[in-house]
């Protein structure tokens, strides 16, 4: 099924997600919906985690949090269950990815505290609206993730590299790219970085360290935006008991619109 | 002493109020860098109060968390000491102002974790260079502030009405007002009410519940932003066993220039 022919509601697409129909990167769907990154941790975490988050805000901007227990995020998306409308998670235990199961009602416990965290997919359909092709919607794949030398500002138990995503922008329209983004802090903003991709710790460019390759053409320069997919690089180094996320690209797709975490 | 007549640098003037030599409202002092509300808490309710400032991020913009047993602020105002640096301090007892202190290191425990909020006070010089006057800098009083009717997100323990502080502003200038905050959302960004004040709540502009009165003439309106002083409303409504703040118009001069916290 191509992403056009999907069903466009949040509220549908999660509950395809939820029937284990819809296994696959979710960049493009539903457009004009805030999409986001899921981290759960245990309650004695929590309030380290969110600092983590307020020192961080470019590759952990805060949506919404949600109290031990409840895996409803009220704000968002009433109804909706963060334990089944994810299309894949990852479960790291000391910092090791054990398991990448479609579901984790079975191991949910009542101290976990979930963290929705802003998503670049956000501000794609501003970036499409003004003009600026995205490869990786065009070509159906999951855009490219690396893992920088950018570290974090560490808080309590959590410290480590920041990741980014990359998309190839044309050289008249990386200045468009960067204003249009501008408007959306709260789901990454402007870049953290365009061109050169050492300078940044990024050795082949040509292979992510997450998601799929992306050809960058020769009228095109790598932009690189603060990932939300940040806390999983930061559990492999701060080895928390446990952290639950989402997989990467598999987003938790909530009923805000866009629009609503526009600045301006 | 003028206003214009102090020290411009906020290292000099946080020495002057730590040696108790400067106590009174800091409206228009180090102008071009962030002022900044503190609120002071048991390690066991910061958890449930940064979710508080998560959820409401209009009147509870989080600037920094300092934690557990630091009184250095060390992001905004190395070598600084909140224990002495702020002129007044309150301390409310389970939702009651038991003392209004010029210093709290007498007070001061390991377990205390400190929350810098931004403070509307930051933007003002926008304001001002802008050309929109503002009375109480003019008149070197305390900004009115009103405990309104818009009731803030709940988070644990902690819940209660919004505070906003009010500037009247010519009506020619109230949209500029509007674009100009806008830019600034860590510091409570665009107004949250302008124009008829019963709207939210307030039934007598001309007796601010903190603060000092502010006229407001023929030719202006009153707009109304949120305020860094809602956690004290919310502390005595909510009656935490220990909420330590600054006196309102009192706040911490931080070394952080106001335009790291533009957005645009």
């Amino acid at each position: 099924m191509q992403t056009s022919a999907l069903p466009q509601t949040p509220a549908e697409l999660r509950s395809l997600i939820r029937r284990g129909d819809l296994v696959r990167p979710t960049a493009g769907m539903a457009p004009g919906y805030v999409q986001a990154n899921l981290v759960i941790l245990p309650k004695d975490l929590a309030f380290d985690f969110m600092l983590f988050c307020q020192r961080n805000p470019k590759p952990c901007p805060l949506l919404e949090v949600v109290e031990a227990g409840s895996p409803e995020p009220s704000q968002m998306a009433l109804g909706a269950d963060l334990r089944k409308d994810v299309g894949k998670y990852r479960i790291y235990e000391n910092g090791t990815m054990i398991d990448e199961p479609e579901d984790i009602s079975d191991i949910w416990k009542e101290d976990l505290v979930s963290f929705l965290i802003g998503c670049s997919f956000t501000f794609e359909a501003a970036l499409l609206d003004a003009d600026i092709p995205l490869r990786h919607i065009e070509q159906d794949s999951n855009v490219s993730m690396y893992i920088t030398s950018i570290q974090t500002a560490p808080a309590g138990a959590f410290s480590g590299p920041m990741v980014v995503s990359m998309r190839p922008i044309k050289q008249d329209k990386v200045i468009k790219a960067v204003t249009v983004t501008t408007r959306y802090p709260s789901v990454h903003g402007a870049p953290v970085h365009i061109g050169n991709p050492s300078a940044i710790g990024i050795h082949d460019i040509a292979t992510p360290d997450i998601g799929d390759p992306t050809d960058i053409l020769d009228d095109e320069v790598p932009v690189f935006w603060a990932c939300g997919v940040t806390p999983q690089a930061v559990a492999m180094n701060s080895k928390p008991s446990l952290m639950i996320t989402h997989s990467p690209g598999h987003m938790f797709i909530t009923d805000s619109p866009d629009e609503k975490y526009s600045v301006l």
